[in-house]
């Protein structure tokens, strides 16, 4: 037996999850796990896994199961690919990059890391441990979209289906971010929505917050205000200068943003709205 | 549109959640949550939320179901009673019977306290404040077994569907036991199957941990070695005499029973060997 | 031997620490813990719990202390009061009031509750089983003004020493606040900064965080803005509601408040412009 | 100004704190910091850090406490040394050992890795990157003993300070442990003491448990029995096979041991007993 993954998302309709299963039934299939969510404004989202016989035709599957279930509205995938082609952006911290590329060294990421991108050269002995192109593209003496555009046309080279920003400090323009709608995963030094914007951590010392936090989200065209993914949280107390809690903040941010990264190339999330579904 | 809650658990078999999700198309009702879990033995366990028709007829349903799916190795129940009928035993700790209480008061506990049983009356003159009768059952001059007849003969004057061990300092007989197996939920002192038997914050402390926890589970022969339903933790350092972390955890212990006993309450709870899966 | 407690704030100076062991060491003191904080602006805080003997004569230590350490711009306390004189003001939420009656009741609050104060009378029969007067104060056909007026009348009576605000749902004018700077305490039902102001959780459902919070604070001119005592959160997910945000957020908001009053009540926090220091 | 640590432990007894503010304020020194704890037992341990001139002589400070703190059975340092030299021992699992590798080669360790040693050579290729000399020591066709004499030989080379098994799968022998006395920091792949041993997932997995947790500890002559530094947790459902746990108990693995080590090699973990006191 074989497994398989069918993703399915549109909007809800009578007789959804009975179709899927009758397909999968009469496909000789059997389900192994199957979770899905029903919006309060009725967006269905469903993700199955289920084993078939070794000569099953994943394809005839998905045809049948748009024969029973029409609408074009409703998305229907049958396992997607399963290492997404990645490229990192980053400025001059190293932490969360690190984390990504040892994960990747050791084939933990489920991702396949084809570059790094940086506005600093800071970084690239690192990354040259690990035999992955690193592109120095400068922002110097550039306009924001001057800017943009070299990125873009180095993100030509490698057509990653997604960008990682392991804290890349430079905010976006939303040109950019079409480019790569709902595919650009960032990790913000923050508990969302509390302190958007820059220094976090200084904000959060100067309101004496007793937890600080940091949130993996998708980015859309306004700043910090993409869809979330994954947050998580440590204590401090008022020994902690604003210094201390960027340091201490670093490992919340890494393992946040490894965690949202897990869940994104296992498919497991879905964006309706300005929320995500992950199941 | 009404809502009803379909349990099932048994073998494993092709077909199950077809034919689930066909009988409830075929009865005009829309599947709203729908969790299942196939344990590594073959033990199939779904809980499905769905909306029928005013008029819908439960009965049909499960013959239909039942049907479809003959084997009477499968558990099915549709719509299991609300609001679950319970007795707490207690000694004289008051923090996890008051947690229970108040929310029973303000009718937030998805159950009916019909008595508190103890073997000391301290905790009577608090009891009697929110109307409930309380049984003083001394254990004194009495063998362990006359002391749990004289409690069992207490408790079938209200017939509990569940027994509810809020800090009851007694281990009970297999033979009392018995007379509600799976039906009792304990809550232990510590993070099991650390600190198994008695004074457990001493032997946390002794043992120098840095993080205390409590345990709420379902009681079976083998004492504070029943099917885990919940966990929880708090960080404590050196400070942290045993004496304090008996009075800090018991925060952590009422707050994991409550969130056990709503799980349980909620039919959200199956037992498969000596582990729990919640759906 | 009897234990004691000297607390201490004001503008650093070299010495500070060493004069109070000398004065502690000449009265044949024992200091059993000591913290200190020194702000980066310069404020020294300290809390020293010592021993000495039962014929100590602490007004005599205090003296000694002030010719050491002359400085008005310090203050110097030994043994505040140990039971701080509560009022509690509530609307119609039940959970952080009875989780503050229930330690009460059973001597583990560290203060006394005089009485509750509610512009609803929807918890009166609640608080009537622990024998606290119940002030019934209504916000109708009132200004803002003479409501605030009309609850000081009924403060007069009990001269508390603080206020806790258990989820009462109305915003103190600063001219009310002034009566009680630094004494009161609120819970706000989010992790604050994010989410001032009204329904924290509705915000949050339509914000998508996968993480929920309360905050614990002293009560200043600026709603939800004064300094933070403590803060605590929750997992969350896609399947919550904003009702079950609320619901589920209950129980961290009833723990943290509790968290923060004891040690509000223990006399271990120290405000310090917005920030709190927790000794 | 600069600054310095002061570290002392050893039987309670009078003056003792009077006495250390006393020398360091006659030798024009500021306490920036101090935090003692006296064990139940009469231990008294204290951390101080303080600042002083440019010019101070901090061997005449030592002197100077040593005038007034004459008892030979209480340990006076001061500033002991920044980084300490380090070797690591591990197995084929590189999860511990990358997180440290990367912390070292950032400069975030605190601690210079002289070299790592390993029972198998999985992790060569990946320890190169780093520059570190990587020494292979099989245990093949060895006796335990002389396994042992081949690592000490081994780490003779570098006379570390500490030596840190970062998931090293072999039990020690009483007779290596007592080379490095209090100085070897472990990973168990459990929340201590529960699941003590081999395949602590796999118990985990067995009995059911609803949390996870990773421990890191001083190495004794008896098995996972060492004073705790650190413990971490992570919430896990029936969802989690022992595989699943094991994978993502890593992460909880290498933070704990980063954490614990943080603190030993900042000097703020004192062992008392089976205990550890961090100041």
């Amino acid at each position: 037996m074989t497994k398989h993954i069918l993703l399915m998302d549109g909007p809800d309709a009578k007789g959804l999850i009975f179709n899927v299963t009758k397909v999968l039934y009469d496909n000789a299939c059997n389900i192994i796990s199957q979770d899905e969510y029903v919006s309060p404004d009725g967006q269905f989202i469903m993700r199955t896994e289920f084993e078939g016989e070794e000569s099953l035709n994943t394809q005839k599957v998905l045809n049948d199961l748009r024969g029973l279930i029409p609408s074009e509205a409703i998305n229907l995938r049958i396992n997607p690919k399963k290492k997404k082609d990645v490229v990192i952006l980053a400025t001059k911290e190293h932490h969360c990059l690190a984390e990504l590329l040892i994960r990747y060294n050791f084939d933990e990421l489920d991702a396949n890391i084809l570059a790094v991108v940086s506005n600093y050269n800071t970084l690239q002995p690192f990354v040259s441990k690990f035999s992955i192109p690193f592109h120095y593209v400068t922002h110097e003496h550039k306009t924001r979209e001057e800017h943009e555009e070299a990125i873009l046309r180095t993100l030509e080279i490698y057509q990653p289906e997604y960008l990682v920003l392991a804290k890349y400090m430079r905010v976006l323009t939303p040109s950019f971010v079409a480019h790569y709608a709902n595919r650009i995963v960032n990790i913000h030094h923050s508990f969302l929505p509390a302190f958007i914007g820059a220094s976090p951590y200084k904000q959060a010392y100067d309101r004496g917050v007793k937890i600080i936090g940091a949130t993996a989200h998708f980015v859309n065209n306004n700043l910090d205000e993409g869809p979330i993914i994954a947050q998580s949280v440590k204590d401090v107390d008022h020994n902690y200068s604003a210094a201390d809690m960027a340091r201490e903040g670093k490992d919340v941010e890494k393992m946040v943003l490894s965690q949202a990264l897990k869940l994104v190339f296992n498919d497991r999330v879905f964006i309706h709205g300005n929320r995500t579904v992950i199941l």
